[in-house]
């Protein structure tokens, strides 16, 4: 039988994948940066296990891209993204963090408690 | 040669596709309903043509699903939200709406002025 | 520092999240199931860690909302599906599964050998 | 009141959107593009008013940009689609297409006959 820590860093990564995949692609601005964080954060709090969800947006990250390509707006994805979650799951709490490594955006533990 | 109104049509409708197929399947309670609904209004208004966009979702619709279910969220889907979305094109105006007819989401053009 | 079974249990949960918040909301008829399962499959397999996807549209399921609604094809949901991953991390094998309990979509670790 | 063109315009667009943001951010890579392009050409057509839809992933693009980052996958986007598809509403025939133009992936009408 799994167990609760095991049981809780599933749980953490169904989080981390479901908002990843629900909200990539979505057409993103400096201007619709916030709105865009908040929701994600909302929307996936409403997760059972799911304490708390914290999403910043990289504006400086969205300007650059912006302007390099002079356009308005571009597609959310994960090198505009950082990502904090903490997941309780029968009294194991999971911290997990997602951000930029060599070009990638990785998705990892940061600690489990149990 | 395709007319500036149905230019302006084409446009509307990629808006209105984008928007549903975006955030579908959302997580969605009545307490994060408000933020879904801005950041859906916000991130389409992004795209080119796209003046305005309202978001309402269905309160009402989404406490009595969940009330049915013994549920604290369910998924975004097209009974629980009203869109209505104004495009300009080159000087043609198009309205666009969404709403339930007969238990599907049904979106139509509401007006288009040249 | 978070046990090769913890990571194990991580990257399941995140295939799993992903796979269903790409693909929820997707428009879907008996005649168009098996192309949508296999791309389900091959598209998640891309995943790091993740050894082998299996989808299941569950045909009467989808065929009996069909015609209870006179549609011809719907949006899928989880209880349209069954899915099972096998994941492997660092030596860990890790069993997940996802069918429907009680009108609910569960994701569910089944096993974790390391 | 709309006409029949602006309405089969407006449907075409309504597909377009759709196609682009349910499967925006998939993962892929050479070897699951096949799969992935039945998918979205069979899901699409289930759509109302829509006749056909063929999706070309374009390999040479895909696998150039996994060589460029030494990565097994990406994620679907623009740059690695072409897509045209055709609508009939009441009588017209609406034929659409999305390739890239400077860099964006345009979506646009290429003929309307009614």
């Amino acid at each position: 039988m799994p167990t609760d820590a095991e049981n809780a860093c599933f749980e953490a990564g169904i989080k981390f994948g479901s908002l990843y995949h629900q909200f990539a692609g979505t057409p993103v601005s400096p201007e619709s940066a916030d709105s865009l964080a908040r929701a994600m954060e909302e929307s996936i709090e409403n997760q059972p296990h799911c304490e708390d969800v914290r999403v910043t947006v990289l504006e400086d990250e969205l300007a650059a891209e912006l302007a390099a390509s002079a356009a308005d707006y571009t597609e959310l994805t994960g090198r505009f993204l950082e990502v904090e979650m903490d997941v309780e799951y029968e009294g194991t709490a999971v911290r997990t963090r997602m951000e930029m490594e060599d070009g990638y955006p990785l998705m990892k533990l940061v600690s489990v408690d149990g």
